[in-house]
């Protein structure tokens, strides 16, 4: 007998009929045996239609009465599912964030959890209920009602599950696990039976988006074994997200390759070498709440550099606009220049840590494509570069090729 | 300065569009000076939405998880109310029932208020804020989240009214007040400025319905002054609903004609008299759920009497089967007959306790115009019989005239 939490996505829980299929898997492991607690999501399209009806209200909704609308879209999910469950004969009772006292700070919008009190929870379990908890919100300390944020139900499952000690998250979503790329581009592309945490971290915020980065950061900090399957897939063990790195060593080099196709590159140009420039270039974007890449800077040359940057193609006018008008000038550069149609493709691993020779196979695949990179940036386990966006499709499957993804590890 | 409770319906708060409205009506009092709470009910067509959902899952929802779906229509309303207030540059901040700790008892889909803790609210009033509450819903000391039951806004707002001792709870509905009759029926009905509790509570009953019955009883029980007023119209003072009979000694003896047309009536005859009939005859009924209006006995001959009462049209048959089946034979009676087409008419008004003749007026008025009285019922303020149905327009009309009601009292 194991203790599992599940989370189920807004399109796992879309409609009536798919809120039915949540109730027969969870029924099932029911009857295995397990305890169980099932977080939710709002229904698909339902936090959309309470963010319409508050921006009628007003343009920009005040946060925390934003919060109050938009934390009914998980309430009445977790009512539904509850129902599911008590109509199938099991015993099943439905949480808000607040009745846990999932505790979070006051970042109205954005909050974070701060501790989640699981006595409740625990005492329903042991009385054999189901317990059915709602995603994405909490409660701040004056009793107010917070939200984590979009993707913030992934968070909540990973805390439940931390906070009981678990054996187990499963979080279920419209894709059955992570894949080595986005089959739509590769369709040899191949779901992974594990990863590391810090590998889903690295494809994570590198644009393969199965799990929120903040659950995955979650999940480590506290070593919640996490696990991502379908919901739609009666069968399949999913995508299992290890600690362990040893089960890796006989395993492949590369474990995928991530892109993001909304990146715009700036770069500012005969910037004086001194300290502080950096500050003085980012510190106007970021300010703007702008959110900034990657980042380059280059030995200088006769007391001058080069300073690039990448941001999310929404923001790069908004971005070129505040370099040539209020840092430019200021700092001295030559000039600014930019470009919005790049993207960025990494290949992704943490067996490139002892193995040399993975950036120059990967320079040298695109090299023998004709794909020119305009920029690079190295971790410890990937190599991402800036290419032009029209190459993006070609650049990623013969990355995906060369690395041998297409075939089962040894 | 007053400090003043608003209640505004489901349907005045039915769209961003209507719920724009009742923010400039708030901000009209606030900025005469006034503290203000608003109480607001779901958007129209929400809460049938929310049960529609449920009844998906479940034929007969359960209501804890019932209570915890339904509750979220309130809380979608005072979050779009409160960013309306704060777009128009006043301070205010929405509450859940829950948060507000209006505990009331465990009897989901259908609790009762026990204590409301006012601290909240009457902090942010002295900070300058108008308080924006869900109404329908509330606590238990368990914490689980509970609804009033259909039309418990108005007693939310009462309920609030009173525990501040508020100098006036207003009650914006659709229509503008309390009317002398139907103006559907008679066009020369006419607006009261002020009627009694108690005439309010057999108006309401009886079909006028205008405000909860409930919400009536409690402003009763709490003396809290309630305005019933229209949420569409910029002026009128609606109807005030007074404790204070004085008022009313120079007006007029009737206040209103109440009528009802979904009355069914059934007839045992042949009971026995002896003690204990009535139990036996309506406690199979009651026990089946059906309620029952009127009941009539009248003083038996050679032991033998006839018991009749009313119940809505729609349970007439549920009525009757259970009368032929479980009690007629059971008891000793001779037979039950029962008419579905009949209608209640109702003549109300706490000036009749002083005036001798209202009765024999109004039946002459009904006989003058051939209409057969088939039952009579009496109360200190009202004066009730059933009829065929057919003559219902014309009994509300020849009534209201034969009073006086379409002329202003003295």
């Amino acid at each position: 007998m194991a203790l599992i939490v599940q989370k189920y996505g807004g399109t796992s829980v879309g409609s009536p009929e798919r809120i039915k299929n949540v109730v027969r898997r969870v029924a099932k492991y029911k009857a295995l045996g397990h305890q169980l607690v099932v977080v939710v999501s709002a229904m698909s399209g339902e936090t959309n239609r309470l963010i319409g009806l508050a921006k009628e209200m007003q343009a920009q909704p005040d946060p925390r009465e934003l919060d109050m609308v938009v934390s009914t879209g998980e309430q009445v999910t977790v009512g539904l599912v509850s129902m599911g469950l008590i109509q199938e004969g099991l015993k099943a009772k439905s949480y808000t964030g607040a009745q846990v006292k999932i505790t979070t700070d006051s970042a109205f919008t954005k909050a974070r959890i701060l501790s989640i009190d699981e006595q409740n929870i625990r005492a329903d379990l042991d009385n054999g209920y189901v317990v059915v908890v709602a995603g994405f919100q909490g409660i701040d300390k004056d009793g107010n009602i917070t939200t984590l944020g979009r993707g913030g139900s992934d968070t909540t499952g990973v805390a439940i599950a931390a906070a009981l000690h678990a054996d187990e998250c499963q979080i279920y979503t419209d894709v059955d696990g992570v894949y080595t790329t986005d089959p739509r581009v590769v369709p040899e592309a191949r779901r992974l039976k594990t990863i590391t945490f810090e590998e889903m971290l690295e494809m994570a915020s590198l644009g393969s988006k199965v799990l929120q980065i903040r659950a995955v950061e979650f999940a480590g900090k506290y070593r919640v074994k996490l696990r991502v399957l379908s919901s739609f897939e009666e069968e399949g063990d999913g995508t299992l997200i290890t600690f362990e790195e040893d089960d890796k060593m006989e395993q492949a080099i590369i474990s995928g390759i991530a892109f993001n196709r909304d990146e715009a590159k700036i770069t500012v140009r005969g910037v004086p070498d001194k300290p502080g420039i950096a500050y003085q270039i980012l510190g106007p974007v970021s300010e703007a709440n702008v959110d900034v890449d990657m980042i380059i800077q280059n030995v200088g040359v006769d007391d001058s550099t080069d300073f690039s940057f990448t941001v999310h193609r929404n923001e790069f006018d908004k971005a070129m606009d505040i370099l040539k008008n209020k840092v430019q000038h200021h700092i001295g550069a030559r000039n600014v220049v930019g470009d919005n149609k790049t993207a960025k493709v990494s290949v992704v691993g943490v067996g490139m840590r002892s193995h040399v020779g993975i950036a120059s196979k990967m320079f040298r695949t695109l090299a023998e494509e004709g794909i020119n990179i305009q920029m690079i940036s190295t971790s410890e386990i990937k190599i991402s570069v800036v290419i032009d966006e029209k190459y993006l499709e070609l650049a990623v499957r013969v990355l995906h090729k060369a690395f041998d993804l297409d075939l089962e590890p040894a």
